[in-house]
This record gives structure tokens, C-alpha cells and sequence, in this order.
């Protein structure tokens, strides 16, 4: 078994989340290396791309979370082994990638109504998109999951985002817009908060 | 086998690239959809997340391009099995299309000016940084390849990116950035340009 190490956010979100869940769930042992937000600046520049989440296999750093993801799925069982089944897989996994990093990508906008604006279109182009294709996805493959007809790594990195979503956290975004646009994901997330081991994960958390 | 169908625009480049890439050096048939850039405005909104590539695997529709790599590099035996080099050739495949997304996301700026001044901060930024890493793991992973000590879609990727930020096609990125930041780069993109099944590709493309 690999010494395993995951360096991420000192918070229950983002995008080190799916890899944490995903080993706990699996019941896959590692460090959970959680960098104090202040820290950073400091920390930032010693990272290969300058972003987390990181994975330490036996000392060997991997960067960008959907690698890791899909690495610590297979070891967690919490990824299919079908080829066609892994790509529905990895396409959720990609989209919501996608869709994320355009928020992120406002996050350094300092002016208070450029801000706004730039979330807002966000809100009625890329996101209500993102939001309705992913719910046909989930309708076309049964409702219940994104791939396999089994939890997934696919399904942890919906879910985390959604939650994120409805949390309210980020200005502008109305937390109601999954409610609105996407109620199937809504059903999603509220079955996955109540998952025995997802449930006993923030138990402790 | 399944009927495959990938839909991309009409040049040899870009997202679509490593997928024809891919099954045509691992001789798996598939139908090679081209669409004329002219066409996209009239496309675009018919695709699931108003990107392409697509892949059509017996009809289904496969969106993100990473995904659609992966699957396809399965088929063309250009994937690992092992997990940790598959995730080193997922680390790579979601590193470039990291920095790449940030260059396309620079093609709507209208203002040239504006224009010329996002790619040269990019160009000394992101850009630099990616060549110089992505250059680094190479060198550690014996300086041939990127993942499991042979071709895979990693290689395909980084080639793909690399041959055309060489090209000069982006105005306002100096077409010797990469030889200047990252010359082991540029020798694997020269070894892959000679390398005879890409060569016989390009014959009849």
C-alpha cells in the first residue's frame, strides 16, 4: 500500500474535497494535509503549477484534482473499470472542472460591481447550462448516478460543487439557482448528504 | 466494436487533434467529422456544452476532450493500466489543457491592445511556468516520455500544444517561447513529428 498524502484548503469544499471524501468513504488511509488559508501566500510558489489540491504517492507529487481524483477512485472503488463507463465518468468530472474554474476565475476581480457583472453573466450563460445538461446526463443514465449505476467519483465532484452552490457562499450567485434550473441535482445532493459514510465523514469533520 | 464518430473543426490542431491523433496511430476506424469553422455559429448551440470536440460512441454523445482522450487512448492501447502512470498521464493531459483554456479564453478580447497586453502577462506568467514544469516532470520521467515509459495520449497532448505555440499562430506569443523555456520540449515535439505513424498521418492530412 502507497504512502499517501493530499495537501488542500483547510476547508469541508472545494477542489480537494472529492479526493478526501472519496478515501474516506474507501476507507484508504492518508495524511490530510490541511494548509491554513493565510499560509498560502507563502506556500503557494512551492507548488508545481502554484494551485492545490496535491497528492503525495510515496513522496511523488500529482497535481490537477481530477487526476487525483481518478487515481484515489480506483483505489477507493469509487471508479469503473468499463472504458465507456469511465468516460461518463470523466466527462462530469471534466464539466464541472470546467464551470468551476470560470468562478474561480472571478474571485481576483477587486471592483465590487465589475464583479457583479462578471458573476452575473456567469450565472444565466455557463452555470444555468452546465446546471441543465448535467441534470440530462443524470436523467439519461437512471436518475440516481452519473455512471456505472453506482456511486462514483463523478458523483462526489457534483455533489460538492452543488452543495457549494446552494450554500450561498459566493456574492451574486443566488443560492436558490440549482432549486430553479436543475432540481434533479438538488434530489442528488440531498441523497448524497445522507449517505451512511458521507454522513459519518462530517460526523468528524 | 463500437461506431465511432468525432466531430471537431477543420484543421489539424487544437482540442480535437489527439483523439484523430490517437485512433489513427492505433488504427482503430472512425468516422472523422470535420466541421467547417464558417459553420460553428449554427453548430455551437446544438452540442451539449457549446464546445466541441464530440465523440459518438454507437450514437452516445462523450463531450470534454480529456475524457474523450482517454477513452479513445484506451481503445489505440495509448493509455496506461497502472494507476499511478495513469494518473501521471492525466497530470499532464489536464495541465496543458489548464494553460490552454487560459489562451482560448483571450480569443474573444476584441480591443488589440487589451489583447496583446493578457497574452504577454500570460506568456510571462502561466505560460512559462507550465513549459518549465511540464518540461521538468519529462526530465524526471527519463526525458521521453510523460507517462509508463512509452507513447501515450499525454505525449500526443503536450505535442499537439507544443507544435502550435512553435507555429506562431497566436499573435503576441513569440513563437521561440518554448525553445528559449523549455528546449527538452521542443526535442520530444521534434522526436513525435518523426515518429513514422505521425508522419504517415500527416501524409494524407
Amino acid at each position: 500500500m502507497s504512502r499517501l498524502k493530499l495537501s488542500y484548503f483547510d476547508f469541508n469544499g472545494g477542489r480537494g474535497e472529492v479526493a478526501r471524501l472519496a478515501m474516506s468513504l474507501g476507507g484508504v488511509p492518508f495524511e490530510d494535509h490541511r494548509i491554513p488559508v493565510a499560509d498560502w501566500p507563502s506556500v503557494r510558489n512551492r507548488t508545481p503549477f502554484h494551485a492545490v489540491p496535491l497528492l503525495e504517492v510515496d513522496g511523488e507529487v500529482i497535481t490537477q484534482s481530477n487526476a487525483i481524483n481518478r487515481f484515489v477512485g480506483k483505489l477507493a472503488n469509487l471508479y469503473p473499470d468499463d472504458p465507456l463507463q469511465a468516460a461518463r465518468c470523466d466527462e462530469v468530472m471534466d464539466a464541472v472542472e470546467d464551470v468551476v474554474t470560470r468562478v474561480v476565475a472571478t474571485f481576483g476581480i477587486e471592483d465590487e460591481s465589475e464583479k457583479r457583472a462578471a458573476r452575473e453573466t456567469l450565472v444565466e450563460g455557463p452555470m444555468r447550462l452546465y446546471l441543465e445538461k448535467l441534470q440530462e446526463m443524470l436523467v439519461a443514465r437512471g436518475g440516481s448516478y452519473f455512471a456505472d449505476d453506482r456511486l462514483t467519483v463523478a458523483d462526489l465532484k457534483v455533489y460538492v460543487w452543488i452543495r457549494s452552490l446552494r450554500s450561498g457562499i459566493l456574492d451574486h450567485v443566488p443560492p436558490d439557482l440549482t432549486d430553479r434550473v436543475a432540481p434533479r441535482l438538488v434530489e442528488h445532493c440531498d441523497r448524497l448528504s445522507g449517505h451512511p459514510g458521507i454522513v459519518a465523514y462530517y460526523d468528524t469533520h
